[in-house]
């Protein structure tokens, strides 16, 4: 059995088929059905060991994570995710590895309700390129291009962990919690789609806040004002981190694969209330304005001067 | 610039932006429109430098071969092929071999009307994965489990021209002509189109036609007779092939990308008249039978002891 199926078989386990997969994997194609009226939402990632995950992440972890990068975007989109694809190459078979691969992705996929439709195995260096999809209806789609001057620029859960874990690896007293921050992201699907009738532009967070709200300010037209006292930190980030240190993890740190969103200010109190619902919080952290660039503010007003590049992939 | 940006500058420059994609790269995700009543078909496949191609490949080619493997999945289907993702690992970042590899992928796209919609690099050994996306009127996709019994089991093209160049490769004499059969497949889009409503059942010839036909007969729940000499060989191949040896080559051989399909018999002269149009032709092979397994029939009738065991990858 090749490491594909042994794959397949262990998500045949977990995942019951979906409605919308008129046919899975084991044919030339899977043929799938987009509910009518919806457009369909594509993205795709590749993860690659050492670079994009530590080396030792546990084989669990990295399957989780592979497709919590792509539903990420798909959040990002305010799009149902619905299905996925999966290439992974391998440099041996190691059975246990793999299932433990398996488990990690497909207990996220369950979780998410997305469906594995096809894939193909090689062997070489570990690597996982996962092409998500899914579906919103035509014209609702978050871009990044919506932003207007005075909205209010939020972002969900809390900001730094991940970078935060990755600085404390090789410390032993590293959180399970924090270290999951870093090894098992949670897409924030059900945000997306919650907000995506409100909010006028969003964009998941990646390569960290200043590289990624920056996308959003140049496809927009418009800059803004982060005021960096209101960024959100999580417990164990401010009993680890000092003040003084904590801008450039919360700012320039990538993987929390949390949203940031822009909305009316008049609509943030009804934002904050539908994301409570499921217990994810909503934080206002500045504004959206006419003056283009992104700008950072410390708690008496003054510009904090640090340049707006997050992490970079492969330059 | 990183490496996706040039490619997807040079695929700028070649291809025009189809009615069917609302959103392109630069967001989160690419929005896609299915037509009205048309359901998604999905393939996902890897190359592989070493294993899914020689080491010395032209980068045009590479380009052309990744993009051709995956149309090729949706041909067989009968799917009309739209859009594509990519994520390329390279070990190092060359311009001239970037440009040659995105110009190959971008005259296959052209030619095919295909848009790329989304992807990835990675550093690392050569690899490629493209998952490619078109789409089907509901219930009309060409599938491996309709072959019914007497249908006549119909090949596209020649066969074992590519495993051919591959046995050659290291000869001077290696043609053009032939070495492009390896290199540079034409995926059978425009045939499985055409095919969709006469087919019952279709398969793309990727590991060999031993293989891959038997995969339908399994899906079907029936078999087949292969007449041998029946096999289609171009003229090339006959010339540098001795009839004892041809088999091998054109049974076990991967990579022709033909399509293999099986058909009433009374509908074979329009499936071929309807090929005709655009210089494809199609061959009657053999015959689909009520007893189970592939036999392999030589010009006297005589069985051909054969295991019927196409390529098969990553084993």
């Amino acid at each position: 059995m090749d490491e594909f199926s042994l794959i397949q078989k262990y998500f045949a386990q977990l995942t019951a088929p979906a409605g919308d997969v008129l046919l899975g994997i084991g044919d030339d194609c899977a043929l799938l059905q987009p509910p009518a009226g919806e457009v369909l939402a594509v993205t795709t990632d590749t993860l690659v060991s050492g670079r994009h995950f530590p080396v030792e992440t546990a084989p669990y972890d990295i399957g989780w994570k592979s497709l919590a990068v792509n539903l990420s975007d798909l959040a990002a989109m305010g799009a149902q995710a619905r299905w996925f694809t999966l290439a992974l190459t391998l440099p041996e078979a190691n059975q246990t590895w793999i299932q433990e691969f398996a488990r990690g992705l497909s207990d996220l996929a369950a979780q998410s309700k997305v469906a594995l439709v096809g894939g193909d195995t090689a062997r070489g260096p570990l690597s996982i390129t996962i092409t998500a999809m899914g579906t919103v209806p035509a014209g609702a789609a978050l871009k990044r291009n919506g932003a207007q001057i005075d909205d209010v620029v939020c972002v969900t859960g809390t900001l730094g962990d991940a970078a935060l874990a990755l600085r404390l690896l090789s410390e032993s007293d590293l959180s399970t919690d924090l270290r999951a921050r870093l090894d098992r992201p949670t897409p924030r699907l059900a945000a997306g789609l919650a907000l995506r009738d409100i909010a006028h532009a969003a964009i998941d967070l990646s390569d960290g806040l200043a590289g990624d709200l920056a996308h959003v300010l140049d496809a927009s037209g418009v800059g803004a004002e982060i005021y960096s006292a209101r960024l959100p930190s999580s417990l164990e980030f401010k009993k680890y981190v000092a003040p003084t240190d904590a801008l450039a993890l919360q700012l320039q740190g990538g993987d929390d694969y949390e949203l940031c969103v822009c909305i009316a200010p008049e609509k943030f109190d009804e934002a904050a209330a539908r994301l409570a619902v499921f217990d994810v919080s909503l934080t206002s952290i500045g504004r959206i304005t006419s003056e283009t660039g992104l700008r950072f503010l410390d708690a008496n007003g003054v510009t904090i001067p640090l340049a707006p590049n997050g992490y970079r992939h492969f330059q």
